[in-house]
């Protein structure tokens, strides 16, 4: 368990690094991709998990969110009692990514004044606040990427000699493994992200935006908690709906 | 029959909702992913059907458009009884895709006017337009599409134990196998996409269209029922001519 | 013989479809992919190898390039007397895939006034006029092209029950055969386009040259057959040294 | 030891040839990609690696890194005194891949008059120059590349019947194997290259840096020797973090 949970910790915090380092290089002022379009921020998150599958698909599965970790349990390829230190994990890993992001920009930030850019390189924001609808656009979001998970069927491998390793991914493909999932992201980038930056995963938003709160960002301005629970309450209901889509399919036969 | 059907509906209705969420993100007002460019919207179509492929595939098959059903059937790969049902799931999971996508970018069409652009967000419109020159648009497209499907060598497998599942998918890839299509759907809607929009697909455009007719959408306007018989002549007839080519190079041994 | 020469013809026929059809809907007035940019045009070309590869792989190996075919043959895996009806088939693909670019986008040629961009819609033109750069484009883009090709180690199948089939890309890997070579002629797009536009391949361009020249496109300018002889010479002596600098490597056993 | 100097040569000219290409059709004026964006030097860099692979990974494993060369030797998978030569051969490329771009972008060179734009075509500059951020932004970059390729588990194999092949590549996929660590320098151009332009890289950014010392570049400015270090220092400590780290993982049993 202690294995699994460094590679869910070195795999998060590859996911953010990437994640929210393409965010600070298309939004902070001075940086070379600065305005670099919707299609290098979409492309970037979904080869950000590609590169976190890579790394930590053969230590912990590579779950690298909670919603991942959540419907796995609910679908029963993952026991129960393993989800809370892999989300300890995941949110662990999201915010020492942050740092490095924050390491590595860290001139950018000190050249860009909006508080807004600022914090949308650590976590979300809905780009029109309406609740039910943000809300939707998380559950959505995050139904199609954990049916989408649950239908690659992930292969059970040893861990060791003593852990089972639970893995969405086909990690049989080796190195192209990565490949399915990284597209459904790009996909619910490209198509879903509009409206609320699709966060789909409680520790990528979660972690980065406890980072902000915490630490002397130049300039900083508000870590906006008040929306901070849209980000993890609709990706818990997406991924639930979705194992539970799932396991009816199961009972009636259709898979 | 009813398992498949089952599929086609959640297929689609995936392919929808992310095929028209991204026209939606880059049409309509205040969205993260205003005017990404055509390649954010080709891109993500392309992946819609790599996701439609994930989901459905194991299912059904991954038909996810009667042009493909219906030159399946013509190819004798597919029972001719099962087409009507295929098309019905078909429709019926583009409305309900093209509702998810209202609920998601809700607020979004409130703040845009444009009910072309509304419209668009549903169904596809001519550049400019030219009868002939639009449906031979929508022929091309389609005998490009199903040409390479047919190629592709489907694979027929044993779906429960009653019936056989006919794709026009190399599933024994596992979840790479929608890679192919996808990227056939990319590529025609990056060189052959920017005379009408590419439906090349009669449920894609009628399924949404019926939905924009009968739902209050904000300050919607015509839905243009005058051009809709194109996107649906167009693909029947390109899919035709395809699986038509293909018979008669398998009659002549070139294939 | 005949059998492969219509793959190579369908193959050809698609390949200038969708690649001069993305230059077509990139730089002809009022189509919805108007200005897609430099990606939008790579991407396409690309990936317009992939679906000839596609579609014409099985039948005929899918060279759809006379610098392939000739490099082949330099290289000693296909017949030296194959190669002349392999590139009149691939001249005559060329111009019907160009008829078809014509059919789609009429009302586009209409609309548009720059004859210049017309021609672009056919042919390649170099950015700056400079023969010996122009050429020495032309010749490393096909050298690179033509090297990768030859290290992929192409797969001699047999074809029907009489000939060989020769074929430059690896087609064991069924629909994914096509991958390797579409991503290494995005490359040399994206990174050796800008100059000469990258024809590197003579069918691509004399057949649709011959076709501007030949056909009442509206208003129509120069076919500029004064320059036509750089993107013939320059892909004839790239793929040469490509296969000569090959045979020397085999010869000292570096490969 | 000389066929695979050979190899590493020939893949890094290819490397430089496409890397350093695409910033020329960029950056310089009168291209044809001229102003392409940040998506088309993350994708063209990308797919440089891609065809570098495709091209040396059978006769040298496709280095085409001195840190990818020297974290292969801290980690025992490759012979120390094979790393200088290789090295060597990693840098002469990088200088003859330059000479090519030179030659084919000349006229552009010559309509250009920035002097920062014309050493962007040869090697890395930071968008805002603060050494300890631009120093740690290289040593990620390339902790995040290493890291990858180490967990991708490359293959030993035999190279003629004298030398073992050691390949940080699964090249055991033939010509799909480079797909992976392209994605992998995708990812790290797309979201950590808008700090310093992520060399990565010492042999890329020493070699056409020199280049540009000793060619008589037209109207050429200063080579910039006094940032040189950097993306030399960067590179080598973050490899040899990385395969420290992979050591630990080792030695700990997590992997």
């Amino acid at each position: 368990m202690f294995e699994a949970c460094i590679g869910e910790f070195i795999g998060t915090m590859i996911l953010i690094l990437l994640g929210n380092g393409v965010v600070a290089g298309v939004v902070l002022n001075k940086t070379k991709s600065h305005n670099g379009g919707w299609i290098v921020i979409t492309f970037a998150w979904g080869l950000a998990v590609f590169l976190g599958v890579l790394v930590a698909g053969p230590i912990s599965g590579a779950h690298l969110n909670p919603a991942v970790s959540v419907s796995l349990a609910i679908a029963g390829k993952f026991p129960w009692d393993s989800v809370a230190p892999y989300i300890f994990a995941q949110i662990l890993g999201a915010m020492f990514g942050q740092a490095l992001v924050w390491i590595m920009y860290y001139p950018h930030y000190s050249v860009t004044d909006n508080t807004d850019l600022k914090l949308a390189t650590h976590c979300t924001a809905p780009a029109i606040k309406h609740l039910p609808s943000n809300l939707a656009s998380e559950i959505i979001g995050t139904f199609v990427l954990v049916l989408a998970i649950l239908m690659m069927h992930g292969v059970v491998v040893q861990l060791g000699d003593s852990t089972n390793l639970v893995t969405a991914y086909p990690i049989d493909m080796g190195a192209l493994g990565g490949i399915p999932v990284a597209f459904v992201v790009i996909a619910i980038g490209l198509s879903l992200g509009g409206t609320t930056g699709y966060a789909i995963n409680p520790a990528r938003d979660f972690g980065p935006r406890l980072f902000h709160a915490i630490m002397p960002i130049q300039g900083k301005g508000s870590s906006q908690w008040n929306y901070a629970w849209v980000p993890i309450v609709g990706p818990l209901l997406g991924c639930s709906l979705a194992a539970g889509f799932y396991l009816l399919l199961k009972s009636k036969g259709v898979i």
